[in-house]
């Protein structure tokens, strides 16, 4: 049992006598399964280089055009390659949230500045934070290219932001030449996600670009397959050029294609998470233990640190992820994944014991 | 069958009944296999960010650090980072060689600028080569970054370059502090491939970066598995924060590590493909075509273009990679990847019925 002290982003314990509720990965689904001529294709041909078969799909199930989809290897690639691409110099990221963007502009050299939610709305982004966004993009405005970066459904937090919050936003960025970057890794495990998603508004704000990932909702982080959408052909024609020339390997290619026939599944897992979320939510909290209500498949929960609840559950087989590494978090915060029934009977049990 | 008239790589036209010449990755090894619990391993887990076991074994097939080592999403991933890694403002390429390299550096914004080897010195590359290096990289300095990029042996003409020659253009690179840029994607291909590598100098010589493949002697193109060499730890540092947090997905992981532990199969196809290219140089110049004479899997070869000499090929039922698209190239050239006897024989019989 080893820990990678300088990183966690979950799953780096591995051991099977642990039940891992780090890795946030959708626990409802079952492993997609490959033939073997579909492995003898994926590793013997090149990949096509412009993922065709996928985004056609892809288009489809957004209801968006092909032009305006590039897809990524991992949803990490894109974030990755985004500051380079529409060449960021100002960057606002909503905090606390995934470290990747971070990591990603100052890789690139631009200036990030950072607006924290508070605890004590329960990290939600309410409209009086608009306000605050426009003085940073009106600050940027006429120092080179400036972007505001918003997960939502937010990571660790776990709230989906109100459409007609983000609207005020997008509208503000576009007013002042500032895109929008809109992470929606987990927006599927949001209820009504069509209706929760900024890809309607895709076609008439070009400043607009939305993150999606094919990881969490289908549980497949190893084969690393996510996506961008943007209406502004330069960004995604720039971002292609910017990729190496068969970066979606084959494996991608084709898990992509199947998943996508197979969304009825994904439908059921939805039930299953909101069940056990449910479940979970009201055990914790008549623990005594502050739940910040959650949309997706984990918890954000905060606990008196003193007591070593983290090391004392690891000592009892529960994993959790610290996430004290996310900006404005403290080692009092963990996020729990959703998992089966009785694991989560098993964490509920293990912590009673504990406090 | 369809061809996309804008690029080519090879294996753009899809047909089973076409033998194809045109990808150039090893005939003659066995395809690789997985098992049942390593492709779920390489699905449902997040594949190790830095490639652990891989670094370690490709760190000692080389006889290297592991900390001079960072793996790739493909040797592609590795060229199109590397402009943006070490800043390249200003860059030789030696040419006709891999379109990628210039491709890269002008994503990047790099300029470019071109030295071309003679036909009639069947495209290899002198040691009177190395003062028209030195007039360049003499003009770069203090100009930025600059970068000399050199493949070797070189795509499409097959030919390595002798490492005492080289080892000059190392030399210069260094006392006018350029980079030298070698992609030995095919090195594994030639003869005493250990003594014909720069991997001897990687200690020694800061300033070399040195592009390793698995697609090509392996044959995994879907795979999508490099790496680059070189022992300045900030070069190192600065390529894996640009990569994507796991961009090695967990297939290429597990494949790397099966496929170094299986070389021996490598030593019997490299007799295969010598023996084959013997026969197909051998009858190609029999057939009165220009050959240029090869050290590696593909034959670089030039005909009158005007019979329609592709087009009559492709009717007979053989697709070879045109090559006009590689700077200083003409419709004339055409690639021919070593395939098994059966259909060398059957392209020998085609070509002659032609002409």
């Amino acid at each position: 049992m080893e820990e990678n002290k300088d990183y966690y982003h979950g799953g780096e314990i591995k051991s099977d006598s642990l039940i891992d509720f780090s890795v946030n990965t959708n626990f409802f689904v079952n492993e997609i399964e490959f033939t073997k001529k579909e492995i003898q294709e994926a590793t013997s041909f090149y990949p096509d280089r412009e993922s065709k078969e996928l985004v056609r799909k892809v288009a489809g199930k957004n209801n968006i055009s092909p032009d305006h989809i590039v897809m990524g290897n991992g949803a990490s690639q894109i974030i990755t390659l985004l500051p380079f691409c529409i060449d960021i110099e100002n960057a606002l990221i909503i905090e606390p949230t995934f470290s990747g963007y971070e990591r990603a502009l100052q890789a690139k050299g631009a200036k990030v500045k950072y607006l924290f939610l508070d605890e004590k709305d329960d990290f939600s982004f309410g409209e009086s934070r608009v306000k605050e966004i426009e003085r940073f993009v009106k600050e940027f405005k006429n120092h080179g290219n400036s972007a505001v970066y918003i997960c939502s459904p937010n990571n660790p937090t776990g709230k989906v932001i109100k459409k007609d919050t983000l609207k005020d936003v997008l509208d503000i960025c576009k007013k002042y030449g500032a895109f929008l970057v809109v992470d929606e890794s987990f927006i599927d495990f949001a209820d009504d996600e069509r209706d929760k998603s900024l890809v309607c508004f895709i076609d008439e704000y070009k400043n607009l670009f939305i993150i999606r990932s094919f990881t969490k909702i289908y549980s497949i982080p190893g084969i690393r397959l996510g996506y961008g959408i943007c209406s502004d052909e330069k960004v995604i024609e720039k971002m292609r050029l910017l990729q190496p020339e068969w970066s979606i390997s084959g494996l991608a290619q084709i898990a992509g294609a199947k998943l996508l026939d197979s969304d009825f599944e994904i439908e059921k897992s939805l039930m299953d998470i909101k069940n056990e979320r449910e479940y979970l939510e009201r055990e914790l909290e008549r623990l005594g233990i502050r739940v910040f209500p959650s949309d997706v498949n984990f918890i954000l929960i905060k606990v008196n640190a003193e007591g070593g609840f983290y090391d004392n559950l690891l000592r009892k087989g529960i994993y959790l992820r610290k996430s004290s590494n996310f900006p404005g978090l403290t080692d009092e915060y963990y996020r729990i994944a959703i998992r089966g029934h009785e694991d989560n009977k098993k964490l509920i049990e293990v912590i009673e014991k504990l406090i």
